[in-house]
């Protein structure tokens, strides 16, 4: 640890000046014109694997952005992890209100400004950092060390998800710990590992009444509204406590383990301040839960937007001829989303009134994930992260969905770790993007200490 | 009779250049381009009055269009009749879709084309042709004829809902029957009165939830949905069979009678025809009235639109800060506005859930009307209807709204009869508007028998 600390302490300068060069790319995969730019992204991170890492590395075409692929010799008898990262960013719209440029990091009260500097360049790119020290402070990787950035993460991760669905790719990216570096501390000094994520499905109901707008005073009383039919449906989705009342739905939840309940409580999360800071006097749901457990461990349902007749100034005395509702349910692992969308149809098609006909389109679905709290590669990652922040991590378990972190799991069927270095107020997907330097250091020094760990896991 | 008709057909030529005179000023209330418009039509209607009807007759200023005023003298022992018409037109936009130029009348395959042939110059031109008629084949009026011509109909009769709120201007319309000529025959053959009108009442609902959209994956069960929340008390306003559940707001409401029921059942309405029409495969409504009975004699509950959220393509994982749905309540007559507005605040009050803040804003309201089936002046206008078409009118309580004509009578305290000679097909507020020539002499007949039917009504 001294070797490597000192390490670090010496090439301070030479790390920053690495994560400078990659940080000046700017790689917004949302944008056509940056297309040279992606590119000279990944190829700048396949030589940072193959010179100063010493790892055999390529991109990979797809038919969006290359994925970049490397890995270091198999070791026989030890496990292997794959990292997992992505080297596309968030546009830098809207440009105006940056303070600095966006693609020229800049170092201010020992933060680093930067469109990527934390989501997800820094992060990776310390990663990186940290497996140069280990090579050139203690020796060659007790395990074998596999790299896999792709550049599409913004945009869907589509590339990756089609080069998933191949077996012969899986065996390349065959993995014990899948270690994903694109998530959050629970603050500057206090680590986290996120071992859920939930998943995610969309929707959008779309209800069809009379063939046009009728005038609500000649026909009112007489039609069914579908703005009224579309409001009964959703109403009828969750009961007073927030609990989905679609037949079947809870019926693959897997009960909160006592071990995950004490992780929830760990949290030193504060439901006042929660309340004050997103403006409401009241929170609300499955009573039975606390705050974090319904937003973490439980499913939900939330209608994202509705759309009917007259939306402007003043009125129109108008029965709307359609309406409709984007809505999504987030789930809990082991829900199966094929099923939960037949479910959630059959529930839907029983509550359509006369003179009403339905359209509903699932457009998106990914399951959730939970790592076991007490699997080998989550308890040595703990370890290490004590080791760097002088406490014990938090184990959370997120209420967001990053579908691609649940799909690679599951083909490689490997021990998801999410240990995370971004702060909270690091303004990712907004202007005036940061990464403190101490957020940077921190995640060098676990990414140095991490291949012994998890070398020795048991 | 016979001298009535042979003066009509004598006088075909001279009825119409007076009333395409009318038609070629574009007197649109909601141009001000056209304010000038507004006055010529005014002080052509008031010289009418004048010159060929003998009539006191002037402008009266008001803070928009002036109204026009005339009166014929006072009968000693017979009744006062007040006209009431608009002088102004909807615009003619879109003018790509005319086939005939918007203001210049064209007659084709025996209709009149242009803006305002029927809505609403054509109906009360005819009116004052009829009075002419009157006054040259038989002698002067047998009662006291005023005539109340707005010019702000289209936009509300902001004006003329104010002159009346003075007891003076009461005084000077007094009447004992209020004639409107604004509404619809059932069929080019078969005559109508409409004796009843709903009131309509419009709201817009807001809800607040969390100071800005949220991440559903990061809060999603543990913040109540603004969209929900709206959905739920939309749903909580009608039962399944379209039963208000607001308490107490059937209060008022009387039972309709036995000759209404019987009025309501002698339309040859063709609910197959109409289900058709607008395109449903089920009507709707409370079971125990028919559809045009749930139409123009029951209170009713629409959402004319709803707001919230993410509307554009795709998806947006939001739970929105705010929720919004504008509705109205059509009323029926004996029902109070700001009672029935005080009944659903505080359902609406009752229904809100933590974390939710409403905003309810009441933008207009007016009660509806209903004129006795048995009135005198309903049952004289309905013996000349009998005469000039040859068969008896039907009797219709519309499910519209006409605001001013519910206070006109309200304020003056008279029988409102409503005769109108427009067809379903005219296309009034659309282009091409016509007034079918039928139409029109068969109103001038109307009124030109109408004034001994009144002055005799019992």
């Amino acid at each position: 640890m001294e070797k490597v600390f000192h390490y670090i302490e010496e090439n301070k300068d030479a790390f920053l000046k690495e994560w400078f060069e990659v940080l000046r790319i700017p790689s917004v995969s949302a944008v056509k014109e940056h297309k040279s730019d992606m590119i000279k992204t990944g190829e700048w991170a396949r030589d940072f694997l193959q010179e100063k890492l010493g790892m055999s590395a390529r991109l990979i075409p797809t038919a969006g952005n290359p994925l970049v692929y490397g890995e270091s010799p198999k070791i026989p008898g030890a496990p292997t992890v794959l990292l997992y990262g992505h080297y596309d960013v968030q546009p830098e719209d809207p440009i105006s209100e940056w303070r600095t440029p966006p693609f020229e990091p800049t170092i201010l009260d020992g933060k680093v400004y930067c469109r990527g500097a934390n989501d997800d360049k820094g992060q990776w790119c310390a990663q990186l950092c940290g497996m140069q020290t280990y090579l050139n402070a203690i020796g060659s990787f007790p395990l074998q060390v596999k790299v896999l950035l792709e550049g599409e993460e913004e945009v869907g991760s589509g590339s990756l998800s089609s080069f998933l669905d191949s077996n012969e790719n899986c065996e390349l990216l065959a993995c014990d710990a899948l270690l994903v570096s694109d998530t959050s501390a629970a603050g500057p000094s206090l680590p986290a590992i996120t071992y859920g994520l939930r998943g995610v499905m969309s929707f959008e109901l779309k209800l069809h009444g009379p063939n046009r707008d009728l005038h609500s005073g000649v026909y009112g009383g007489s039609v069914y509204n579908p703005a009224i039919a579309l409001s009964k449906i959703i109403a009828a989705m969750i009961d007073e406590n927030g609990k989905i009342q679609i037949p079947g739905f809870y019926d693959d939840v897997e009960p909160l383990s006592e071990l995950e309940r004490k992780a929830f409580a760990a949290n030193p999360f504060d439901p006042e301040k929660n309340k004050e800071q997103i403006g409401i006097d009241a929170e609300f749901g499955e009573p039975e839960f606390t705050t974090l457990e319904r937003r973490g461990g439980r499913p939900s349902f939330d209608v994202n937007g509705l759309t009917s007749g007259y939306q402007g100034e003043g009125g129109k005395t108008i029965i709307p001829a359609w309406a409709s509702a984007k809505f999504t349910f987030r789930t809990v692992p082991n829900m199966e989303p094929l099923k939960i969308k037949a479910q959630a149809e059959a529930y839907i098609k029983s509550l359509i009134p006369p003179g009403i006909t339905m359209e509903l389109t699932y457009s998106q679905g990914s399951g959730g994930m939970v790592a076991p709290l007490d699997g080998k590669f989550i308890q040595a990652a703990s370890a290490v992260l004590e080791q760097v922040y002088g406490v014990k991590p938090l184990y959370v378990r997120d209420g967001g969905s990053i579908p691609i972190v649940a799909k690679l799991r599951d083909r490689l069927n490997a021990e998801a770790t999410l240990v995370g270095f971004g702060l909270d107020d690091d303004g990712i997907h907004s202007p005036n993007e940061k990464f403190n330097l101490d957020s940077f250091f921190n995640a060098v020094k676990t990414s140095a200490l991490l291949w012994d760990a998890f070398a020795n896991a048991k």
